[in-house]
């Protein structure tokens, strides 16, 4: 067993192997071929990888380590191995999206954010698994700090393998819950951005996705993050990822709201006592902390969440059902029993249903808004609790819930299309729980600057 | 030759062959073979259509027949045989784009406005042609009342097929001026909705482009347009078409604003004289013609539309780009020098270059908000005159600069995201020229109705 402890628990980094890189004590190659040791050892049970092109990434880490030799790195990446959620397309690599249908898919694409990583000098060492096309179906994939644990979803494997200290860097997607909750599940950091701050390609389909890094440290996730928005910006009419081109360096809030949401009544007593001693130890630190009570308008925006997970689970069902029924009546075979249900969940709505989410959605980002001038940022849970069990469906046996973990501390911010950053700032039972900052839209880089002061400032709590 | 005049030429229709359907006298197959007949004869000169689906066309007729002749048609447009521009992925029928890189491309899928088009019974009849990717590089249909001119594009099948009385109507696609322009050179009327108005399904890579009918009437153009978002809802994250069931009913405006833009210096003589002839017309019936010089907000607004077409060229070559660089490093030859010169005019980009065209084309928007409560449309040309020659490309020469004519008249209501209707209210030199009415996001049914008074109010000027 690899229980975790935050206090103990050492994080694979990039950001502070580069000044070696630039020294010539090092070499990209020499950091990848630890990356692989490391996958070799731990793969077998963690399973985080579909498919590695070990010969493209030894390949590219030998021109970084040439260009760092020369003096010209590409940029502070040059060279980082990244793993790709196998949602997104990759020239190099099927793209596979965790469903049977698409077995064998190889588009020879790029996308959008993965050719600005390669334009980076980024190594791209493989395509993490996926919940089936996104959802809640899962993959092989185990928690690495226990394998009886579900590693959370849908960014499974880029969870995994970051936590497993495969890769510094892997690239996660989130439509309800999809960083957030496996980065927390998995010790990661993670930044799920503004929605539109990150250039999706050809993925566009869904109104509340996004592309985010996980991380083992901060510096490498923003890092990443500006990287892959220099290059290739936002989202079509969007403004893109803003932000300074190195991390944001630490900057204290005077005060952070508490965000319940739906989740505070599913938040087990083991978890709500550590997050409640990490915000005892905030106020230590003079940070005033806000609860639901203490304003009207949060207390407004924390009555108007109610129903935001059938809020969003309805946008998201009726968004990805056309690309759902085209598959099915492709290979009726190839799409679980859960991605039906989502179908089946939109046919019985209309576009004027959808139209009311919509509108719904929007008066919750008008009441987001009128937080501002409260505080800096919001504070949760990244979920409910640590990683939940997962032995697999019982075969028989109605379908497993959430087999990835509950994404209730998730959808508020994907409704809001706000920018979260999650850090690995407790732990209960032996596992991660991550904690979560969500600031105002496009205030990326401020909230990143909050959680790098958190995470040097306030000690872990162990629950 | 057949030199078009607005006061013979009879479009094709559908609404009004609905009686005859219902009371048993006609039937859709019977309509079908019509249409049939017309493109035999018609398509060896005009060049409509990429690929025709006579055997599923029939087939779908005659379902059609049997459920009218029950008394239980799925929509008033059950029937109806439709073209579908070679943009949007069909089940039935490949998706070759207009591009060589695409040749033979069958994802057997259904556009989401396709779907909806066949759970509302239509007739999905064929492909027709698209200018290379909807860009400007030319397809070989001619127009359908001087096949020495341009149908126009990106939309040449669609406004050729409806100008040729080939099919009621047609499915077209617009990003810059792809579906007022060629609609306006060949005689239809057309719709191109509010940015986000018709669900695009999976071509969602562009922030201006929308789907919108040509028709040979606006009864037809409305239904096909309000029976398509019924069922398949606007883009993502958007809320959609608004609008009546059936077509709204003409309805007289107070006052109209004539939209100069960059096009009213390049307006050929006899075309303003037609245009300014179209204006006293309307004058007599006691419309108020509002000019830039008229009032300050007006005159601002046409200020800040100079460079309008420098912006949307910008924004759609950098929202393109991703795509055509993968299809240039997977098929070099396959691309034209056309689509290459989007890809280095892109290239030439940054992320930062792109958000200052989204923050301008943020200010527009503004700025046409602003005129709202001062007419109830805008009125321009359609294009800065009728279908110009187009005799190809020739060899050793530099390519021609617009091949499907300009779309100088288009641009504004693409970056405004505002509906349009263009409808043949003219004639120069035996070639129609369409004439528009520009409405606020969300007024397509407003706009419709206008279209519909003027077209019913004002005899059609020939010049």
């Amino acid at each position: 067993m690899t229980h975790y402890s935050p206090r103990e628990f050492r994080a694979l980094t990039w950001h502070d192997a580069v000044p070696g890189f630039a020294a010539g004590t090092a070499t990209p190659r020499g950091y990848l071929e630890g990356c692989l040791e490391t996958i070799a050892s731990r793969e077998p049970v963690v399973r985080a990888w579909v498919v590695l092109n070990e010969a493209g990434a030894r390949e590219a880490a030998d021109a970084s380590t040439a260009r760092w030799r020369s003096g010209r790195p590409l940029s502070p990446i040059d060279g980082m191995p990244v793993g790709i959620k196998d949602l997104l397309e990759t020239r190099d690599m099927p793209t596979q999206m965790g469903c049977a249908a698409y077995e064998g898919n190889f588009p020879r694409r790029d996308n959008a954010a993965v050719w600005a990583l390669r334009e980076a000098g980024a190594v791209i060492l493989g395509k993490t698994v996926t919940a089936e096309l996104g959802g809640s179906h899962p993959g092989p994939t185990t928690n690495p700090f226990d394998p009886a644990r579900t590693p959370g979803g849908s960014s499974s494997g880029s969870a995994a393998a970051v936590g497993a200290r495969m890769v510094p860097v892997a690239i996660g997607t989130q439509v309800g819950g999809s960083i957030i909750r496996p980065a927390g599940y998995c010790g990661n950091v993670a930044l799920k951005p503004t929605q539109g701050g990150i250039n999706r390609g050809e993925r566009q389909a869904t109104s509340m996705s996004t592309h985010g890094p996980h991380a083992g440290c901060l510096e490498d996730m923003w890092q990443v993050a500006i990287e892959i928005a220099r290059r290739a910006g936002g989202d079509p009419g969007r403004l893109g990822l803003f932000g300074p081109a190195t991390p944001p360096p630490a900057r204290p809030p005077a005060t952070l709201a508490v965000l319940e949401a739906e989740g505070w009544a599913l938040l087990d007593a083991a978890s709500r006592t550590v997050f409640e001693t990490l915000l005892d130890r905030l106020r230590a630190q003079g940070v005033t902390v806000l609860r639901r009570g203490d304003h009207p308008l949060l207390q407004a925006f924390e009555r108007s969440l109610e129903g935001v997970q059938a809020l969003t689970n309805g946008i998201t069902a009726w968004e990805n059902h056309w690309a759902l029924r085209n598959l099915i009546a492709q290979q009726p075979e190839g799409v679980s029993q859960r991605a039906r249900g989502v179908v089946a969940l939109a046919e019985a709505m209309s576009p004027e249903d959808y139209r009311m989410l919509i509108l719904q959605r929007e008066e919750l980002r008008r009441r987001h808004a009128a937080l501002a001038p409260l505080a800096e940022a919001l504070i949760a849970p990244a979920s409910p609790g640590p990683a939940p069990l997962w032995a697999g469906d019982v075969p028989g046996q109605p379908l497993a819930k959430r087999p990835t973990g509950d994404a209730v501390y998730n959808t508020p911010s994907s409704a809001l299309g706000a920018p979260v950053v999650t850090v690995p700032l407790a732990a209960v039972g032996g596992m991660p729980l991550g904690i979560q900052l969500m600031g105002q839209p496009h205030a990326d880089a401020a909230v990143t600057a909050v959680a790098r002061w958190v995470q040097a400032t306030v000690a872990p709590v162990v629950g």
